[in-house]
């Protein structure tokens, strides 16, 4: 049971600023809850169905708030179109610097959070640890960030900087789309460590992260009329190009 | 101006059903009722601000319903959180048996609009122009899929088949995403025409499909955590992988 006094404050977590303000993030439906049980982080509230908390039980440490809610109550804390059983409320990782894999990926100024979720998950496929955002980079800890990297947001560092300050000293080839860039069957695949610059969805890498860019590469337009990628697809070819 | 009733009767369009039964679609926003009145494809009915309608009059032919519209008016009719001025109701196209490309997409049973129609501007970069789908593969006029598109709607030819006969019966090789295919970097590009299959979000390919994939492969997992990628930055990678 949950009191509707406690529904409501929880409920507030629909929005983002506080979510952002308490350093906390939303989770939810079955799938998403599991990876979190597993990933260790710090579980601060569960609200689920009594059939979830039934057969999760053994998994849900001391520290945890829990609630056994009905399905309108669910529905209530919820941004899904279709709650299904289980809402978490999580505590932040706090970035810790990773060690540095094969490839690092540099975000500037990315808007949407699909987007942001789906590139977490390419990089948790391709073993990309540690993803780099310009501040005005879509959150991390959105919602809807949240949901679309299916899992991928407790296994990799998202760090929010200066990007190009810090693009000018991370002392290793950055690898970055461009118009003028060249044809990516021309590029070989980086002997060393290198970080891969994606830009914004409509306005592409922003002049003052361009300067750092050492190698411009481009996905060749084999249609004639589309006009782009979108971005998460781009990140992917290029990802797939540079590492496999 | 509008009456009441109208757009009532307009408002019904929102609902997927009412758009198959008219063989029509909808599309929303400025940039993409741009491609539209460049499209050539009969524009039923179009309700718009009165600055897009000044700015557009020319470019709409006689055929076409007008209707000014206010930003409340266009919110009733639109889907979108934030309705971007124009809102279009278009006749779909006949599909015509296209001039085969290099690589003929198939999709079966993929469930998301969104992954539906990020594919389809994908395919349109790549200059794909014919994409076959099972009959239970989302709808390519569904409204979340025309918007991700980004135009790409109206320059692909999707159809909707038997895919596992369809498949049997195309003559082409056929490449597919299997747990137990060739590693993509061993794959080299295809000589000749081929298919490249794609399966839903989560179950992948049919077995029915399966039994006609020639050349099974396989994007390795370099992370070792993520269970898998978007369908659609799949189709990418597979599609760049094999024309690039």
């Amino acid at each position: 049971m949950i009191s509707k006094n406690m529904l409501k404050e929880l409920a507030a977590y629909r929005m983002q600023k506080r979510c952002d303000e308490d350093g906390v993030f939303v989770v939810e439906g079955v799938k998403m809850a599991s990876e979190a049980l597993k990933s260790g982080l710090p579980i601060r509230v569960i609200c689920a169905t009594s059939e979830w908390l039934a057969s999760n039980a053994d998994q849900i440490g001391s520290s945890t708030s829990c609630y056994e809610v009905s399905a309108s109550e669910l529905e209530r804390l919820s941004a899904m179109h279709s709650p299904n059983h289980v809402w978490m409320l999580l505590q932040r990782k706090t970035v810790v610097a990773p060690h540095r894999s094969a490839l690092t990926l540099a975000l500037d100024r990315l808007q949407d959070p699909g987007n942001m979720g789906t590139i977490m998950r390419t990089a948790d496929w391709y073993g990309i640890r540690h993803i780099v955002c310009s501040q005005d980079t879509v959150g991390c800890y959105n919602a809807k960030t949240v949901q679309a990297t299916m899992g991928a947001v407790f296994r990799t560092q998202v760090e929010y900087v200066d990007l190009p300050q810090w693009l000018q000293h991370c002392h290793i080839p950055v690898y970055g789309a461009s118009l003028h860039g060249k044809p990516l069957s021309e590029v070989s695949k980086p002997t060393h460590e290198a970080v891969l610059l994606i830009g914004n969805e409509s306005r592409g890498i922003s002049p003052e992260a361009m300067n750092a860019v050492t190698y411009p590469i481009l996905i060749p337009n084999m249609g004639g009329t589309a006009e782009s990628l979108n971005a998460s697809v781009a990140a992917g070819i290029l990802i797939n190009h540079l590492l496999n």
